[in-house]
């Protein structure tokens, strides 16, 4: 079976400057492979993708190219460094603008367009917060309707307080980095096999009209202004 | 097919008070009941559970009892309240006692118990919190095993600062958490159906040995202690 | 002049079981007392403290002694282990408990206790985690009155992954650490004793009340139970 | 006494669209006048500001004129909007901007260049998240030097799920943000003449200097990269 996986570098440098992020994300990537899956690799800030929370911010936005992307991709991984214990400032600004896919649903089911793509993160930072990046973007993703296999992070931190980076340190040989890249390579390839054969059904624009005949706004409308689309 | 489901309720409060969070927990499983699931509802703080990081804490413990529950249900879900802007302590103490669960991998593929298990999370509070109570405990959850369907949360806040909390505050009525409330019983169904049909393939017991030939430890052992077992 | 701190150590392990926490409390205590500094280390869980939200649980919570010695401190510093990438349950089951002292206001200023009492955290883990456990616990301190002075954390923490702990590890010598627990000693013993000199002299009480004369409530009564009381 | 504050909006949305963040903020600075501080506002997403965490990313970067004024300032306030549960990728990107700021330590204290300085956050969004920025935003200011008053915060967000935002829902009446503003207000305040009178006097670079003479590194300097620059 042929997949594909997207990969957003989230690094804060623009090539060629090295990534230390760009050198795990490889590591995983060249897991994949093997088992079919051709991936691609997007350094984002080597494009001019302005801050906003829609799907096409206007003239010189180059995000739409990314998002068409993304949208056609099994498997969509967010590769991110660790700035001040969480992701960083880019990786921010992509999923901020992939809250624009919350206003693409599906005319039939209603779902978001990332629904039955598969999610995983990949990170490093000298030191702490991986766990903080990795749950937050797996959450995010799951919340815009990616499906999240076990043990799809992967990530390389040091020891406590600044020091050298994944590939200085050499974070290559680390077991434990290594141990979950597998990990999380074979199983988002078996979700990203499983989802193409067994699409996920649920009816979300339906069941939003079930909750809506059982629900009431809990402020009633002279208290606030009209809601916004929901999402 | 027949499914089962434990909801573990962290309230900080013991029976018969009643518990915001069981109310918002009686929906979901309320929706899953007609699409054939069979669910029990354990509040731990009723029960005697220890701290401790282990499956089994010594005498009086009833954390064993709980957990081959846990460890035989299709879907696991942790329901908790929102206590200084995060999950409660016993939702956390929930969180530190399924840490046991690493110490029993299957013998063959090395799988961890959670594997195949499909997880979600409810969440009330009288305001913010939800989302760092739901990204921390689907990533872990995640970690040890299970598969995050997308919209695999479904929670009640109300705007900010003290307030009423979910049943006072007319939550059954809140659209929001009607439609996430629907959205994940049926992603959450889908999910474990699938994976009863398709367990995970995934080896990660050979996985391990093959990252380990690939790796070194990152510090001579001079340097420390000797590692405690992964993962 | 005379200073005292209290340390709540929020280790799961009872005594005399040895805790990475303690250690690392022991430097930073031990850094404090030629400061002038007289510390008690509490070690939370070898006390019977109930989960819950109030000062005192009833028959056999020890919880109250524990506050009056919180309440008569110049610095309180919460000691705590990471487990899953957060603070312990511990740790959580002490913030929640100190939730009492918002009932407890000043009559006259309506400060609550801990105003003016200068606030810091420790934090071991064998990895990950350590700015999470910071932030949250320092914010939440902030919030029941605590000054968070520079530099107010001091944390040890490994490399990804599993492996040994603040002991083990020889994280007594650890610069980074080291570095960052004289600093937040120095800083804290500063503040504590600028507060004694310097008290602060915010009116809550009657701020709360020029707010109130200037504010509504979101939604009308009809719409909700009464509000709890405020903070 | 003569004070001033800077205030660094973080909204997504160029001048002169209207932000939400923007009107809290102006809540917080009308009632600091009367105290004395003169206040300013800077939008940031106005300015070229790259991606980077040094004080200079080079020709074109306008975050050298913001850093001036932020060093200049007895208060230092980041305003954010909520998205995706977290702070903005604008805050982010502040924040780690600000990471230069750790490599200009006075020459003879070793203090960084905001100790002294007194920090806030203010934070809107249509619902949850609040803690989450709040707690890692006030962590950030802490570790660069800034001191933390109580009730350093205030926010406004409406409750679970999309729904109308602070100017909209009519937050400016809302009890809570109003109550939090004035006590936020008035302890910025008091701690900012509190510092000018009263700086800090930790020898930094001293401390740093004693910890070395008792620390090793952790692991032997063949296994890895030169250190680099601490802090």
């Amino acid at each position: 079976m042929s997949l594909n996986a997207i990969v957003l570098n989230c690094t804060l440098k623009r090539s060629p400057a090295p990534s230390h992020t760009e050198a795990l994300i490889r590591k995983v990537t060249g897991l994949m492979a093997p088992l079919g899956v051709e991936s691609e690799i997007i350094r984002v800030v080597d494009h001019n993708i302005p801050f906003g929370v829609s799907s096409d911010e206007g003239e010189g936005d180059e995000w739409p190219g990314i998002l068409a992307k993304v949208k056609a991709a099994n498997i969509l991984i967010i590769g991110t460094p660790i700035w001040f214990g969480v992701r960083s400032a880019v990786a921010q600004l992509v999923i901020e603008r992939l809250d624009g896919t919350y206003d693409e649903p599906d005319p039939q089911t209603g779902q978001y367009p990332l629904y039955n793509t598969v999610g995983g993160v990949i990170i490093t930072g000298n030191e702490d917060g991986a766990h903080d990046a990795a749950s937050n973007t797996l959450f995010n993703l799951s919340h815009m309707g990616c499906v999240i296999p076990p043990n799809s992070d992967c990530y390389w931190v040091g020891d406590a307080g600044p020091g050298p980076s994944y590939m200085d340190a050499g974070g290559d040989k680390h077991m434990y980095t290594n141990k979950t890249a597998r990990w999380m390579a074979h199983n988002l390839v078996y979700f990203a096999e499983l989802m193409q054969e067994n699409p996920i059904p649920t009816n979300i624009k339906q069941l939003t009209e079930d909750a809506r005949a059982y629900s009431e706004d809990s402020c009633p409308p002279s208290h606030g202004a009209p809601l916004r689309g929901e999402a």
